[in-house]
């Protein structure tokens, strides 16, 4: 049975650099009930993402076609929750669910963007993780878009966090030559000696990023999955072979960066020279093949080809400080927090 | 009958910033003669290319793979010209025949480069320009690489130029609305009211670019034939539509600037938001398929669909200076120098 109050989080104050915890403010509702064709889902896990970040930023450091969040609403986007009371057809009491029920405790859906989760096998966590939008983006990312092919190197940034650390071992399974970036020793350790990544490359031990990177890849790198931004991309091109494939997939370095003070990328001259690709990825835009990419990933996790780390915190209120954590980089694999 | 003495031109310093005429040399030489499995060529047409700036630039400015020329060496690339005598199978004196012959009088060739004219219903000056590597690099750019079609929103750079003008009149040919940048009312003139672009922007008249790039394509841009460089592709990555593509073909502005002066590329946030997709063209990836090409663009030119215009300058020793106004901008079509 549902409480009469529930707690939410809204937007304190819109952050021009990096985010704080300040920026954030828990809020008390009335827990609503549901109508007809509604249902309410208890939120249980709530996973943290930098994406995040230029949706509660100004328009200038996001794109025009996301308005911004405003002061005083509430934030986030997908989550895990178990469903109380329901007046959809499909979804029963204590059905597991993923939807955009954003930072609170409690929220009504109608269904319409609820998916869910089916693949048993593995728990629900994970369909936010490895069998959700980050191990999707590693399998699209690395596969579509990357086009990776046996015996070519791919490289790949935060090769510890979620995405970087899936896209690295689907590059194994694939037949690739797999070197990550990381910072520390301890993440580096893990890329290396868990998830078997080829080369790692410790960047708070390395002076010189590129050379570095040369060094791992001395035949230059055929698809770059990248996660950091600009600095990174910018350092890689002159590394590129051939038809090489730069994967934007996400900009962690560039979204706390007002936009005129982002590092340029200045090596375009190589994409003509080296015909390079680079592509931006919307993990959506595969969502006709996601049921069959869950499942293939499911089995790899369950064969140990796959590895996963999930830390998760626990307590609603934690919200704030852990999404600030991430940009510190002090965290690696998926950042979740236990809520209910 | 050769002449026993022809002259050629040899870097005599490598530029910096800007070429200067004087980092180029004339020389004297004895006209070779040609053994067994050679001919003898008299260069006839040499085309001014901005793409030649990298080769006589240095390290830092060019691409690792392509050493750029020597001071005291040959520059230039193809050229247009008649075979005089021939120890080659396949070739006769008399023969028109485009080969990598650089700049000088008379060359000696193997003919593994070099390729018969046999587009006879235009002049042999076309198969270095509108039939040429220009016309092709706008031929597969766009179709290929840009994927371009009907109904979709084209902007091309450097309009007035010898790949920009066929750019725009091939996106009009498949059935795109095509607006073009182009600097000076001369330029603009001829690219809307003779080339049949649909808007025409005048960089030079223009305080804002990007705001008259969004004036003229309100509902943004799906393909980006670029000629210039980074400062354009970040102005436009904003106004790029979802799924875009962007195609390097040239990168003028950028050539002569060393690689830390650039401008650098800040706007990639929305390669992720848009999807988009930038690729390098290098024009001879698609060799297998010039001759199609070429019979294509040929009856498009003979049906008044695409028109081209030569500036023919006259003289081996102008080149220096040709290459030179390049730069500057204050030509506009396909610069070549008759020099025999």
């Amino acid at each position: 049975m549902a409480p009469a109050i529930h707690r939410r989080i809204v937007l304190a104050r819109r952050p021009v650099g990096p985010a704080r915890e300040d920026d954030f403010r828990i809020e008390e509702r009335p827990t609503p009930r549901p109508g007809q064709g509604q249902m309410l889902v208890r939120n249980v896990f709530i996973p943290l993402d930098p994406g995040m970040r230029p949706a509660i930023g100004d328009r200038t450091a996001g794109v025009r076609e996301f308005e911004p969040a405003k002061v005083g609403s509430l934030v986030g986007y997908l989550t895990v929750g178990q469903v109380e009371v329901s007046n959809v057809e499909g979804f029963a009491p204590g059905d597991w669910v993923t939807d955009y029920l954003r930072w609170q405790e409690y929220a009504l859906s109608d269904g319409s963007t609820a998916r869910k989760i089916t693949e048993t096998r593995l728990p629900p966590s994970t369909a936010v993780g490895i069998l959700g939008v980050p191990g999707l983006s590693a399998y699209f990312g690395l596969r579509d878009l990357g086009a990776a092919k046996p015996g070519e190197t791919v490289l790949v940034t935060s090769a510890a966090g979620a995405v970087g650390s899936a896209a690295g071992q689907i590059g194994k399974i694939i037949g690739c030559r797999v070197v990550g970036v990381a910072g520390g020793p301890e993440k580096c350790a893990w890329v290396r000696d868990e998830l078997g990544f080829d080369a790692v490359i410790d960047h708070k031990a390395t002076p010189d990023l590129a050379a570095a990177i040369e060094a791992a890849c001395p035949d230059g790198v055929d698809v770059l999955f990248d996660n950091v931004g600009n600095a990174v991309i910018d350092a890689v091109l002159p590394l590129m072979r051939t038809h090489g494939r730069i994967v934007i997939c996400g900009q962690t370095a560039d979204y706390d960066t007002p936009v005129a003070e982002r590092h340029g990328v200045r090596n375009t001259t190589h994409f003509v020279s080296r015909r390079l690709t680079m592509r931006g990825l919307f993990v959506h835009d595969f969502a006709l093949r996601f049921d069959a990419a869950i499942a293939e990933m499911a089995s790899w996790v369950l064969e140990g080809r796959l590895k996963h780390r999930e830390v998760i915190e626990r307590g609603f209120e934690t919200l704030p400080a852990a999404f600030v954590r991430l940009f510190r980089g002090d965290t690696y694999g998926r950042l979740l927090v236990e809520v209910g």
